[in-house]
């Protein structure tokens, strides 16, 4: 039996943050839909930012309760604060992915406030969490995101003993899951190795995701070494959308048909249908006419010698 | 001291081999010369295939001349056959690139005869190397190159045994370096790892060099496993330029910017200046109106977290 790895959507999300076209909550939804369809477990359905910040968000709760009402995968939201999860909780969502950024000057010009303010507002997400009747409590998963891991546009260099220290402090304050990510893209194969070793090692038996965009054409690369390291977890845009406000000439997030493509390739198995994904990607890139998509299984088709890992003899 | 790793530009044989506009041999010679100043150690300067198939290479000659004219770095040929070894050498080229593919029905397509009939006629440049005057054949290199070797778009899989017997028969007739081709863009990184650690046990001493094209993304994730496994020689064509003929959709070569980037990324010398680079590509680009040229770098500026082996601290 070839081992699982899980490839979450998160254009819905990522995808979409950047692009100024307002997206129906009907097609973000037909988006999960498909996507669930195709095999994901898991899709990132929305932001619950401040409107006046990301316009495209206006709709959370309704995507959110759209979302949570399809059924069959989770429902994931990023959330900026407790405010956020409180409005993502109201709405059904039993996932909430907290993001905060390792770099000083990333944390200000995104959510102005420093990195330790952001660390204490996870705390009163856990703490909030709390108060919640058990059950409601006992099902809703808190994962706690560490955007620019491998670098920062703004401020360069970001320590690994930074990242890990964030991470520890996630996880005595009760992260179901870490997501470690390259918010610009600044990170090469023989880094991720390093740090998602590391990482993996001090996070134990709570599961890590890796948030890979492709600006310098090492998603992929990228993506391997992680899976060497041993994660088993991918966040992923179809079409490749997606892109950072201070990330300059920044291209998207990792394409999920090329990622689903490389995984399987390697013998792992995803649960997820190629020709579905493709089918979703050429409905998302309909309706948004201009934006920029990539995918070389969309160009090039799959290889004859593919073959998906839970078919491999 | 970082490693040393050897980035050949092969876009002015590879990289034009499809595209219909005859590119004067000035500008051939151009592109040679500016790899040179950006720091190239050899570039595959043209093809002796005979006119009639390959029109752009009617001046190989003229294009061969200028470019060991030049002079300061190696100025390879690929060749096809005897005749076209020969023609190489009266030109001046003292490196000659020999390829045949592993897949029978891609060497059938490209070149009308068996793979073993290849590997005979790579049997007779050898052979005539040694009627040569004593320097003359001192000086000249016969590289053995295996197309297809991590599939074929005609025929499928190609086993790697299949592989590995090309490359004992070429390093017993005396090839002075091996290059394993993924001409279609079909291999991955655990493939890549498994059959260059057994190509390189094999050549011992023998240099080996991979050319991989990117036409499933994993060009710069194959040349991180190749690195892994010991290979210390790529292929690359500026802007990613190239494709295959019996390939469609495939895209074309790795893209020598971004590949100096990853490989400076992961601590190897590369010797070549991306600066450089960037301006040759720009120069090519405004030869080649509405070819298809990628480039993550050229497209986002280097990461400001990037520093050149040589100068790292």
């Amino acid at each position: 039996m070839a081992e699982h790895v899980q490839i979450r959507e998160v254009g819905p999300r990522d995808g979409l943050q950047l692009i100024s076209k307002m997206l129906p909550a009907e097609q973000k939804l037909e988006w999960c839909r498909r996507a669930r369809e195709a095999g994901m477990e898991e899709v990132e359905v929305t932001s619950f930012v401040p409107p006046s910040v990301v316009p495209q968000f206006a709709d959370a709760a309704e995507v959110a309760r759209g979302a949570v009402a399809l059924g069959g995968f989770t429902a994931a939201a990023l959330v900026p604060n407790l405010k956020g999860a409180q409005r993502a909780i109201e709405s059904g969502i039993r996932k909430v992915n907290y993001v905060l950024s390792a770099s000083e000057a990333h944390n200000q010009a995104n959510v102005r406030r420093s990195t330790q303010q952001s660390l204490d507002n996870f705390k009163d997400i856990i703490d909030y969490r709390k108060g919640l009747p058990g059950d409601q409590a006992a099902r809703l998963k808190i994962a706690g995101g560490i955007a620019t891991s491998f670098g920062c546009t703004i401020s360069g260099v970001v320590p690994e003993a930074r990242v890990l220290d964030i991470a520890a402090k996630y996880l005595e304050m009760g992260a179901d899951e870490l997501i470690i990510a390259d918010t610009v893209g600044y990170g090469n194969p023989a880094q991720v190795r390093r740090l998602m070793s590391a990482v993996l090692k001090e996070a134990g038996s709570v599961p890590v995701a890796c948030h890979f965009h492709d600006t310098f054409a090492l998603g992929l690369a990228n993506v391997t070494a992680a899976l060497e390291a041993g994660v088993r977890a991918f966040d992923s845009a179809v079409g490749g959308l997606g892109g950072c406000p201070f990330a300059p000439g920044a291209s998207g997030n990792i394409n999920t048909e090329d990622t689903v493509y490389l995984v399987e390739s390697l013998g792992f198995e995803t649960g997820i249908d190629i020709a579905a994904l493709l089918e979703l990607r050429r409905e998302v890139e309909s309706w948004l006419p201009g934006e920029r998509f990539t995918g070389s299984v969309a160009r090039a088709g799959l290889p004859k010698t593919f073959m998906r890992s839970s078919n491999a003899p």
